[in-house]
């Protein structure tokens, strides 16, 4: 094996592989997520990474986007998920008659797509990702559960957000009102970039759609409709008529109830006609949480409602509403900004660094403490110096030395690091100490 | 949409779908298992699923097994994570330079085998490893830690196992004993095959080798040399003077005194010189746990030393140790055969219903609730008792039952739905009845 030539060890571009305490901090984001979901009773599901191709690919009859990473085994034609939503549908489908609706379930797991690497995309990544579907109808009120559930999470991640809110049936509507409803998914497309290309840019290419000044101004003025709640709901009801105007004006009023009753703070987030989602599965509710200090982190998470999930598996109406984070790329984001929380070397609180050859009382002590904290023993060939000068630089808090002194006596030399002082106790009062 | 053909929603065979409160259990195992490492200081790693084919090759000079999922993405050749031991070797070549030894990371990720589907085998499945590795040396102490992870975990997991220890430098050593030496691949894939095909089964095939009875009656003795660590290791000891097989006969003694350190219970570990683990990278300490109950279960975790995990990356010599548990096959046992923890079908403590159009109020309270406990508000378009009936069915243990009379006193109709009481109080009285 010696005589071999080696193989330079490298990983794939486009993904993203953590240092070991970085990683700590990215399972610590993730914990916090999940308690989220589940004290909100969402259930968690774990669908195969793996799915027939006809499945995920149901959305475009079959055809293969260039960024689905995609296999044959066999005769069988197999694509890597690339979102946690189409393998949702495909699940409620399955299991419809033994799902209780309606059915909240969140996923916590990696996505694929094979995508050009740019910066900050990841071609594998972390998508966390919370959904609540109901059979034939789904309340208002569960949109209002995803809204608290995003206020919940970033507050838990001490990440102040701004989640933007709209409903689509407002600019639905409202090109009715315009007699614009047969360009309205164009029309929607280009107001959807008005923050990439700017107010000139979609006037231009509303001119280019034939439609006149004075409705472009109309339709420019709505989506700069983006503050206070309140404030932007009364600026709409004078504006149209249109049966599907008002209902979204209904459902945004119930919503906003909802938010209200769930006390979420104001400057938390707002109404902002401005916000459509792209996808045009989305129906009504749709939002965007941006961090305030970094717009240029953009979308942190979004979500929507749609009022069919399972359309091409099911002939059942299952409408939803849900949310999704890019935890890898928010991780990157906070990461390269300094924005994550202190991250020590190792998760050790107590290291016990024998004075000699101690090491079998050592690990008596060990299994004793690591009941209660994260303790372990060093077993290292090296000097009781090198050893001290290396719990230093790991800024492990506390080091327990045990030597012939410590165990003829039953107590132990106790030293906090950061205080650098030290003390000779029991080991239920080593415990009580480190615990205080 | 609606005019559409559907497309059966399925997945493909050979991979694990748990219903979302299987899941729950499922992921509490995972959070155990997590726990117990962490406890022990090792840290998190998540190594990507896809790596280059010429790094998860590298083992077989890049030759495709045909269990790998592998495909070609552009002109790279990638392949899927097959286990989470080539990652780590890759991991640790590649940053030895910053990695502070020994290394001790856990990895709980999903693997993949395209293997055909058998009973009880996935082609998607979680692995649980941990693994200490060290820089040029690793002293016997680590062996012993894993030894005691082993026994922490299946204690958490609450499943009484027996763990069987051997050092494959007894047989070995006991090969160059019985001038066996040229055979001793030959002989330990063989004599590791006893418990498929019997002491007959191995015999015979040990003649076709060219061993003749005596040596035969040798192995086969020494291999049945499986219960008592103090008494295994009296046996042993007149064996052989042969070097190495001396040297694995201290490293038992030395790996026994940590464990009787660590305070393991002697029913739950057993000297077995039987146990050899096929791979031949396998160096020193041997391990297979399995559950005595439940012997058709298999090996449940195992892992061993290994003297050098990188060789096929870096010219750094670092030596390992570590365990593993296929947890997506021990899940599948445990649930085939009623060996699960219950499994209620949510994860709701508490369900708010409204009694009458008091959606704003209940939403104020599972903000309230939702801080200490899993709590949902009922918002469906059904009837009271339809609600009532299906809390019932669901398990669901505390509903709250907030009509006008509740909100007008702020005294809330709490009630225990095992015992059928049920009592008037304050949202903080609630709060202490349920967390009672």
């Amino acid at each position: 094996m010696s005589q071999q030539k080696l193989i330079k060890p490298r990983i794939l571009s486009g993904f993203m592989e953590l240092s070991p305490n970085k990683q700590l901090i990215f399972d610590g984001m993730i914990e916090k997520i999940k308690r989220v979901y589940q004290e909100s009773c969402f259930m968690p599901l774990d669908t195969p990474v793996l799915e027939l191709s006809e499945i995920l690919l149901a959305k475009s009859g079959g055809e293969i986007d260039k960024e689905v990473y995609h296999f044959t085994k066999g005769d069988t034609n197999i694509c890597m998920r690339y979102d946690l939503t189409v393998p949702l549908a495909r699940y409620v489908s399955m299991n419809s008659e033994n799902i209780s609706f309606p059915f909240k379930r969140y996923q916590i797991g990696k996505v694929y797509r094979g995508e050009r690497a740019q910066r900050g995309r990841f071609r594998e990544f972390v998508q966390c990702d919370g959904d609540i579907v109901g059979l034939d109808q789904l309340p208002i009120a569960a949109d209002g559960e995803c809204v608290f559930l995003i206020d919940k999470i970033f507050k838990q991640l001490d990440i102040d957000i701004v989640n933007h809110i709209s409903n689509r049936n407002i600019l639905v509507g409202y090109c009715r009102e315009l007699s614009l409803q047969d360009k309205t998914k164009e029309v929607l497309t280009l107001l959807d970039k008005v923050n990439k290309i700017g107010k000139d840019g979609v006037e231009k290419e509303l001119e280019n759609l034939g439609i006149d000044k004075k409705t472009s101004d109309k339709l420019l003025y709505i989506i700069s409709l983006q503050s206070d709640f309140q404030e932007v709901l009364e600026k709409l009801a004078p504006l149209s008529k249109d049966e599907i105007f008002v209902e979204g004006l209904r459902q945004l009023q119930e919503l906003y109830q909802y938010i209200q009753a769930y006390q979420i703070d104001k400057k938390n987030y707002s109404l902002d006609i401005s916000i459509i989602r792209g996808q045009d599965y989305y129906t009504g509710t749709v939002f965007e949480a941006s961090i305030p200090s970094h717009p240029e982190f953009g979308t942190v998470c979004g979500g929507g409602r749609y009022d069919n999930l399972a359309g091409y598996f099911s002939q059942k109406k299952m409408p939803g509403v849900g949310l999704s984070i890019g935890l890898t790329r928010l991780f990157d984001l906070l990461d390269k900004n300094n924005m994550l929380p202190a991250c020590p070397p190792t998760n050790t609180t107590l290291q016990i660094i024998p004075l000699g050859d101690y090491l079998v009382e050592c690990f008596k002590l060990q299994s004793y403490f690591s009941k209660y904290l994260n303790c372990e023993v060093n077993y290292e060939n090296r000097s009781f110096k090198a050893k001290m000068k290396e719990a230093g630089k790991k800024q492990i808090p506390y080091i327990l030395i045990v030597g012939e002194e410590e165990i003829d006596r039953q107590l132990y030399t106790l030293k906090n690091m950061a205080l650098g002082e030290q003390f000779k106790l029991s080991k239920e009062d080593c415990l009580k100490m480190i615990c205080k």
